[in-house]
């Protein structure tokens, strides 16, 4: 097929089976995975299968993958001793009256992998975990105020949904924000309530929507980290994204800082929905007080499948190969972009990187991008950072690359520049 | 083995998986499995493998199980039909950059099943579907305020947790109790404050933990659901537990009223993890505007696992079946521990029984009467309501009232009467 025939795939059964759920459904689909939010009409909506780093949509047509399922899939999709991990505890169930053994295996590989943790916990959602999070540092401290980066995304409970709905103006009372790699911003939220301030929240690396991801500047999170020392402050590190990806030993390893709790989620189980809190000692009485659980939050099949994704992500230095990757995709953008005579700019970690137009606020030439490189097979998202995984090998990179230029040129040729 | 034999099992592999996750787990075992809330010392602790109505722990102690999981199991562990189906979609894939066909198909069913539903959203938990639920009510009326029962148990989100760890003044500013089967207690907190109320919620039944669960008096749900039209309030059930066990329907059929939303999860996907809200189209508007999402809500996996378990529950007429089981059960309990002399209080829905001994309040009797099940092979929680399940039959009953006669026994001998 040459690419003018590739730029002209049917998403006939999506958009049908779209047009059914609008009917049954609020919006049809809703959250991270909206139309609105991805790319309104002509793109996938519904997806069939996936294997290693491609899916097909329910269409048929396959996609070179750069979303990972929004994450989770670290090591690929459907990777078999995963699958076999899962499988294996499965036929003996997964939803008990009580955990599974493999709860203990799995916490005490978490303990043995994060320097700082001396304990932790699960849930099913990124969410469960930030919540507790806070409620943990509150109970600590027994101080109320939480302080946040403006634009991080935290999960969907009232305390820091990015959605205005259904919000009440106490839901956020004790949250305050201060601006990303701005210290002078976050020392004026402390400036005489350092002694109210039960923790600070932070992501490893700043992934607003819709914007550019945002390193740290050197000293910004070690500033942080001091900060809260002193202040007997909590700082708790919402690693959901970048955990399993960057470092195994956690974010703050790759950013050089110690946080006291970190949460993690996504990656930590190739596609099977687990999350977890690790902590210092000192905390633990304090998360033994804040009431923690949920009707499948003890499922043993989602552990022994994290138990087998971090073992694997550790024998093949996974975190290191997707640096590399990263790098080629990266790299490989702004060569082509550049021919193009595009002014591009790439952000985040390599691992999870972003790429945005220079000379656009509005997004239209991303959009474009995103969808003439669905249309020849890989899906880019426009709006939100993407993830690699352990089957991003050079060829897929090297294709992926291809599609981009023919992208490029199409942005190029309706944009100009 | 004769029942002397049985009643000295071992549980060294549980007690020892219990000290070794002491050391990287706040409390070792957490939340609503937590042995403090169920059986402290001489108990099951961990689940190895579970099949029909019966699991055996790590130390291979077999028992027949009236928790199911605590509610999910509601077709028997590993039933193989819904594990085919699931199967199946995991053949393909699970956590996708987008829903699965299986989503609409679901949806379609519940607003097929539910008669007040027009729409359906997915979560993975209970707490996810109640709070986005207050949510929603509160951004359809624009007012602040929450009613629900003292007591009742809605999940683990600041707003309702039975916990106290964690917790500000303001997570709860505007959600007020008022107690259940007692309109007038209703009634007094509406006295001046309905144009501030955004929504009720309630359970079908009331089942407090540690005490006895209570059906809704005639015509106490029904008052509800007319002041709330009066008002324009909300009213949500709350059919996390009840739902999928008492009719097909939703609970509120077994009760005779119709709320405007409807939560469910639990027994929805016989184990795996999946929640629902189902709503009139009056809310669509609402629903639409507070943001959900949750990395794992779109799996497709626990989709169709519902969707399979629901299909069975309507073929199997499973319901009917269980409220005779329980039946058979409760009834057997009453007259065996009547021989006994004892004073036996059996509460609830017979699918989802609970028994207390009349006579006592701190749970002794009750604790001992567990222990000696457990002793003797059957799973009977002392503190929180049973499950039954489609793998429940006869058989299983007969063998279960023989051990409560020995369980009974030993409480007679014990305390007395």
């Amino acid at each position: 097929m040459n690419e003018q025939a590739q730029a002209s795939r049917s998403y006939a059964r999506s958009s049908s089976l779209f047009d059914r759920a609008c009917e049954v459904i609020p919006g049809g689909i809703y959250g991270h995975v909206a139309p609105a939010l991805t790319v309104a009409q002509g793109a996938p909506y519904y997806a069939s299968r996936a294997e290693g780093c491609r899916y097909w949509d329910v269409d048929g047509n396959e996609f070179i993958d750069f979303m990972c399922g929004y994450g989770p899939i670290v090591l690929g999709y459907r990777h078999p001793e995963v699958e076999e991990a899962a499988e294996r505890q499965r036929r003996d169930g997964d939803c008990f009256n009580h955990p599974g053994a493999v709860m203990v295996e799995l916490a005490e590989k978490l303990v043995e992998l994060v320097d700082f943790a001396d304990w932790a916990v699960f849930a099913k959602n990124g969410s469960d975990m930030t919540t507790w999070a806070i409620q943990v540092a509150r109970e600590h401290t027994r101080r109320k105020k939480i302080l946040m980066v403006e634009g991080a995304y935290h999960g969907v409970a009232p305390w820091c949904t990015p959605g205005t709905g259904g919000l009440i103006e106490e839901d956020r009372a004790h949250v305050h924000t201060f601006r990303w790699n701005d210290l002078e911003s976050f020392h004026a939220m402390l400036d005489g309530y350092a002694s109210e301030i039960a923790g600070v929240i932070v992501t490893p690396f700043h992934h607003p929507l819709f914007r550019d991801s945002e390193l740290p500047r050197e000293g910004f999170l070690q500033s942080i980290q001091t900060t809260c020392r002193q202040h007997g402050i909590v700082l708790i590190l919402d690693d959901v994204r970048g955990g399993f990806r960057l470092h195994l030993g956690g974010s703050h390893r790759y950013f050089g800082f110690e946080p006291d709790l970190s949460c993690f989620s996504k990656a930590m189980g190739n596609g099977y929905g687990i999350s977890a809190t690790v902590g210092r000692d000192a905390l633990r009485r304090a998360a033994g007080r804040v009431f923690l659980t949920g009707g499948f939050w003890n499922g043993a099949v989602a552990m022994a499948a994290a138990l087998a994704t971090i073992r694997i992500l550790e024998r093949d230095d996974v975190p290191r190969r997707l640096h590399e990757v990263g790098e080629l995709l990266c790299k490989g953008l702004s060569e082509r972009a550049a021919s193009h005579g595009l002014q591009l700019r790439v952000s985040g970690p390599p691992a999870l990187p972003f790429m945005t137009f220079a000379n656009e606020s509005n997004l239209h030439r991303s959009q474009h991008f995103a969808r003439e490189a669905m249309n020849r097979g890989v899906f880019f998202h426009p709006h939100h950072n993407w993830f690699l995984c352990a089957e991003h090998g050079p060829a897929e990179i090297e294709r992926a690359l291809e599609v981009a230029d023919a992208a490029f040129a199409a942005v190029k040729e309706k944009f100009g520049d």
